[in-house]
C-alpha cells in the first residue's frame, strides 16, 4: 500500500461538503450560490463558510452582479481549482484501486 | 450529480489517517500496532487516537498479548469494519466516476 497517497489528499477538498461543491462546479462552467445551495441541500451559513475556504485556497472565484435588479452571486472553479480537483480525483482513484486489490 | 453520495461518506473512515489505517488492515488479516505505525509513519499518540475512534465505531478489534515476553498489540478489521470500508470504497468509486464524467 502506498501510504503517501493518503497524506497527499488535499485537505481543502477532502472535507465532504467541499468535495461536493468542487464536484458540482467541475461539472458546470459557472453556478449561482442559490443553485449550489439547493443542489446540495446546504444552509446559507454552511455554504458561505465552505466557499470562503475554497476561495482562500484559490480554487473558486466568486462574482457578484445583478439579475432582474436582484443581487446574483456566482461561483466557478479557477484554473488552479480545476488542477487541484483533478489531482485529488486521481489520488482517490488510486486509493480505490488499492482498496479493490486488497479485498 | 448525486449530492447524497457525499453526505453518505462515513465520517469515521473519511479522515485521511483513518482511511489509511482501514486500507492497510483491509489488505491484511491482522497487523501489529508497530507495523501500522511504521507503514504509515504516524506518531504513537496519533495512531492510538485514531485506532480508538475506529474501535469505538466497532470497525477495528484490538488484542493484547505477549511475544518473546514483550507486549504485543495487534489490530484487525471486524466484520462491521469490513462492511463499512467496502461501502465507503463503493461510494468513493461512484464519486470518482461522476468526477471523471464531469471533465
Amino acid at each position: 500500500m502506498n501510504a503517501d497517497s493518503f497524506q497527499q489528499l488535499d485537505k481543502v477538498i477532502h472535507e465532504k461538503n467541499r468535495m461536493a461543491i468542487m464536484s458540482l462546479l467541475a461539472a458546470s462552467q459557472e453556478l449561482s450560490f442559490t443553485d449550489i445551495r439547493e443542489s446540495l441541500s446546504m444552509t446559507d451559513g454552511n455554504l458561505i463558510t465552505h466557499i470562503r475556504t475554497l476561495q482562500k485556497a484559490g480554487y473558486v472565484a466568486v462574482s457578484k452582479s445583478f439579475k432582474d435588479r436582484r443581487p446574483l452571486t456566482t461561483c466557478r472553479l479557477t484554473t488552479e481549482g480545476i488542477d487541484a480537483f483533478s489531482g485529488y480525483v486521481d489520488l482517490l482513484e488510486g486509493i480505490v484501486k488499492q482498496a479493490r486489490a486488497a479485498k
